[in-house]
């Protein structure tokens, strides 16, 4: 029964300076099922709360150690993400570098994926992850 | 049994005359294993059936007017939603309202959010949500 | 527990030639506890392996054509769908196209969708679409 109840992590005191600055509230990320979702981040300078400093792979990386933090916190890791969503604010530039720096930081079997472009609110790249409790290692690989 | 079956909630009486306008026919929601999924909705005018005026604040809320409406008709409430994604015509200038309002409509512990920019079809928000049958309010708080 | 487990649809023999050709290795596909996400795509030349020619009506059509192929090889139609999300290059010029495309190609009760314009890495249409093990069929229609 508690494995199926709903988490929701509200603060993450690594991250809590840069969203105090933007006076956001809303929760990290939130399980339920087995199934979590969570917020869109940015890459974020941990150390000064700002949106952190291109160039964008330095930026981009700094935006998958947000989530990777995030699910350290609940015992999991980028090998639990089902699902990645992301928005660059300048699409035709950065994808190969996107495309490179997600084969660098998820192993495989990679999770699924979709990438546009959109005027971003801050920063270069927004992310969104969808994961599961089970890993994408114990897997069974369908061709 | 009957708990995870599927349900779709086909129309809503308050929204018929503004979906008839675009011709959609898309589903409201659809519910499966206690996880809602909802279509995308802007704000709207739910006794002219247009997509209503602004300015933004005003518009906003009516789009999460109808989100609560919605989740009314399956005995749920916002408190049920576990993440929201919203685009934002203008989200430069627009994001602070959306965030205030965001904070005003929504009891903490507060969902999750992502927010970019698009072009929109229609208005200057968009909004989606996903929500569970489990409350926010019965989750457990990790920090 | 078998019909629990993760699956990753980690190739689909028709869109590996297109998907090389951006070096792209995400999954095609993931089903876990009965509910299936799957990466995001574009209008393919399954022949060929490059972004479909327009005009958008014929390409959209195509990048539909992926996702039943997708579901096709996990036994599944596009009759379990629960969720659609588009985005548009040119949302205001080709939501009328795309609205019928929707409504001739997937059969009622229609799934969720969300709509919105962004500008994309390739194509004039990006799809997602989330599905669940259980036909739309089935589901018990609430008015």
């Amino acid at each position: 029964l508690e494995a199926r109840a709903m988490k929701i992590l509200t603060s993450v005191p690594e991250l809590s300076s840069s969203l105090a600055t933007f006076g956001i509230e809303n929760a990290i990320c939130i399980e339920v099922d087995n199934l979590i979702v969570v917020s869109g981040f940015t890459g974020l300078d941990l150390k000064t709360g700002a949106i952190s400093e291109g160039p964008f792979e330095k930026h981009a990386h700094e935006a998958v150690d947000c989530f990777e933090l995030i699910f350290g916190k609940l015992g999991l890791s980028l090998d639990h993400v089902i699902k990645v969503n992301c928005f660059l604010a300048n699409p035709l530039q950065d994808f190969p570098s996107w495309n490179d720096l997600f084969k660098s930081r998820f192993n495989p079997p990679y999770p699924c994926r979709t990438t546009v472009g959109a005027p971003l609110v801050a920063g270069l790249i927004e992310l969104e992850m969808m994961a599961h409790r089970t890993s994408r290692r114990a897997a069974r690989i369908v061709t």
